[in-house]
């Protein structure tokens, strides 16, 4: 039924696509032309590591729902929580849960993290994911308002989801986050002000020899201050082929936590 | 006279010898067994800036005077601090500066950096440098106790570092450090406490795919919120012998704090 003609027809809005997640055959619906994920979503969403499938994620600011969607066709966790504030977004993740079959694992929620205090118990999960809005302020005028609030910190900024974040982890709990190395100093500064300490980072550089653009980083709750760097990812051969490992995180039937370690 | 045979015998103490620096006859006095300089010390001392030759320099925890030899030769900038609170130490250092005819351009001060607000006045400075211990208070207990002071946070932290830069430095004025990166978050914490900001970054390791194992920042105080990674540095190539670039920033003449980037 999931791939069904039928389904697939009702299911899409104007300016709407079904793309292959190229895991277990599981779907997205993304715009034809506006915002799409990216490949920052894809290596944080394997990043993550599930201890059991008891534990409970949250992601911030899910989008079209991606790093809930891969998580759960990529692992047996039972329990993940999709928060996105624009509407039309998190009615599009919404029916990518439903054309997944994902309805008693992931729930999408059209919510303002910064009201999460009023929705969710303190210290009642085990993982927070963050793929946040990159540049500060206003400062890149992207081509939309629905591209803008995703790129920007027009509507949340990296104070709400720090401060969230360690409202809803329990100690020693989670989060990861994929964000700019141009940020990391202010990622820091705030994550250590709301008790969540760097743990792991890997730095992220399109090419071998190229300053890194991306970087991912594990924090803790009431964590010890020590980071352990990993060897950096690099996404692209010299001749623009992905790299091997990109291809075997992307293509893997598992969460690859383990992989950026090799 | 630098070289005399004479001046070489007199000015060595016990279990001391003169080691060339490779810049332009300069030497350096180092212990034969126990603490030497370095290759921490060689690029941070290299990443350094120099603007003109009336800025003023101090570089914290000199140890045996490295940053301000390799500075002092490879640079016109006529006036450098060195700072480090072991006597014997301080005095080795001195002797290095007589050695290469610095005395007009480098002093060498026997003093504990947490004493510096009596000793210099705020705001005086353009650079400061710092190499610190990189492990936090007692961890590691190493040989003997010049060296345990050399790494261990005994007698300074980073907290005492921050805050007294801070105080020597002028606005939009710069620090260099070198430092592990397993302390990075600790480090962006206490420097943008004191107003320090992070502004170029590059991660170096010990070969190509390796995780970073040492980290050269450059603050501005007061500067903005936004760091600039650079293209890693790697000191091995894999059959174990020194990077080309690596052997570049040794050999040169000036400092290379643009090479970093290329």
């Amino acid at each position: 039924m999931k791939n069904s003609k039928h389904l697939k027809t009702n299911i899409l809005k104007e300016n709407e696509e079904i793309d292959d997640l190229q895991i277990n055959g599981e779907k997205i619906i993304q715009m034809k032309e506006g915002f799409r994920y990216g490949i920052d979503a894809v290596l944080l969403s394997n990043f993550v590591k599930i201890k059991n499938k008891n534990q409970k994620l949250i992601d911030f600011g899910t989008g079209n729902g991606i790093i809930p969607l891969i998580i759960a066709a990529k692992s047996d966790i039972m329990e993940i929580h999709g928060i996105e504030i624009q509407e039309k977004i998190a009615d599009m993740a919404a029916r990518s849960v439903i054309l997944n079959d994902f309805q008693d694992r992931i729930k999408i929620h059209n919510m303002d993290i910064k009201n999460i205090k009023q929705h969710f118990n303190k210290e009642s999960f085990d993982i927070v994911t963050a793929n946040p809005p990159y540049m500060p302020g206003e400062k890149l005028q992207a081509e939309n308002d629905m591209i803008r609030i995703s790129r920007n910190e027009v509507l949340v900024n990296l104070e709400n989801i720090m401060e969230n974040a360690s409202y809803l982890l329990k100690s020693r709990a989670k989060m990861y986050m994929v964000h700019r190395p141009s940020r990391l100093a202010e990622i820091f500064y705030k994550a250590k002000k709301y008790l969540l300490e760097p743990k792991k980072v890997i730095m992220v550089h399109p090419r071998l020899n190229k300053a890194p653009n991306m970087v991912l980083i594990e924090f803790m709750k009431n964590g010890r201050e020590e980071i352990k760097f990993y060897p950096p990812l690099y996404i692209h051969e010299e001749d623009g082929k992905y790299q091997e490992k990109i291809i075997k995180i992307y293509s893997s039937k598992t969460l690859k936590s383990d992989l950026y370690s090799l």
